[in-house]
């Protein structure tokens, strides 16, 4: 156990930040351990923006439905950007037609993921409070009209740091014998015994998100969110196409 | 700067590995990283296999064309899972067809993707090597079929670790210039003073890969990339619908 590693097992969502905000050189230093992730075919075919425009945050916040977007010193969101690529490959007369697939927006999608993930670490490592914001495709056209995304890019998960300013309980996570399986994914999961089990442990963390009242139970959780139909969220496909990817 | 940060400015991907073991206690270690990993709306929706069997080592290596992956001494296939939500789900008599939308076919996807990076730090913060394997979607029917997925999931991206027996040098990326944007995406991407600078810095970097020669400009690889059209990636769509996600 080093110092990383119990920085990583302590993880905790923050959704109340201080006032002060997180200096510049940090914004920065964050931003470099972005672009020292690994990239899918050295293609690095995401982008980011740097939000600290207050207007901004507050119709972003407005956007994600949570109003703590709006308190967090700076957000950064992460965007899948086959754009640059594009350009870059026109320049030299190149055909780019292939940006257009599913498996590049897949590339871009992971190589956007990996590279906030990573941040999120060097944050934490750094004393800062962060959420992720999977909200921002709560209307992903609206976040693209926001941040003057063009064609080509999509808007995939933001992430808002500060200093926190709240102490959340450690979340209770799925056991290992649910999700980490030996050289082939079991024919039948051990559902019966190992779940009952985590659904009590789940049962015992109290949410501060909602005025410190115990949680439901994870198979409530799982079952009562296959209603959580948004609709704008659901229409994400045609929102992808209408930017220029996935085009089949 | 700290000893995380360090690392994670520090990383670069091994492709030979010493033939020591990464002992399981390790493993371990590095699945409970994975399992404390942010997940959106508490989901979970992934799963990882965990790759020991020599056989199956081979077997992946030859489907993602790389030698290497079968001198590893451990993979982490990541696996974007909405199988075992639906069968919990399920065994509420709770209707399930939310999970084949896009929608929640990307927080799987992310869900995957924020967990594997964070393995990668931790295992990099160990003295691991690693490398990540996007080519498991080089043919994913055929390791769907390796690792007996079920319907409703999808493999994502694999992570192979060990002890490293090289040191390659760092890679130069892109500047944050040309990818770090304050609170808009330009209208004008700064491509022409930037571009040819970070060119050459590109052009500097050995790739030990390729018998310590140097590499393309980025200009060069991006472009030469666009030809790079793999016919069992580019049905990769078709192949996460055959799995029974993304109906629509």
């Amino acid at each position: 156990m080093n110092e990383t590693i119990r920085t990583q097992l302590n993880h905790r969502s923050i959704r109340k930040f201080k006032q002060d905000a997180v200096p510049q050189e940090i914004i920065t230093q964050l931003v470099d351990v972005a672009r020292h992730t690994a990239t899918s075919n050295f293609m690095q075919s995401y982008s980011i923006i740097g939000i600290s425009d207050k207007e901004k945050m507050t119709e972003l916040s407005l956007i994600c439905q949570q109003p703590y977007v709006a308190q967090a010193s700076h957000i950064f969101l992460f965007v899948a950007d086959q754009y640059r690529n594009e350009k870059i490959a026109e320049s030299q007369g190149q055909e780019t037609s292939v940006l257009q697939n599913m498996d590049r927006f897949m590339i871009a999608m992971t190589d956007a993921s990996l590279a906030i993930q990573n941040v999120n670490v060097a944050a934490e490592s750094l004393g800062l409070g962060t959420v992720f914001l999977g909200s921002v495709l709560n209307d992903a056209p609206a976040v693209v009209d926001l941040f003057n995304l063009p064609k080509m890019t999509f808007p995939i998960l933001g992430l808002a740091v500060g200093y926190p300013d709240q102490e959340p309980q450690l979340k209770p996570r799925l056991p290992q014998s649910l999700m980490y399986f030996d050289n082939s994914y079991p024919d039948v999961l051990p559902l019966t015994e190992e779940l009952a089990k985590y659904d009590n442990d789940v049962t015992q963390y109290y949410d501060l998100r909602d005025a410190n009242t115990r949680v439901d139970s994870f198979t409530k959780q799982i079952t009562d969110g296959m209603n959580r139909k948004m609709p704008k969220r659901l229409n994400v496909l045609k929102d992808i196409q209408a930017q220029g990817l996935i085009q089949e």
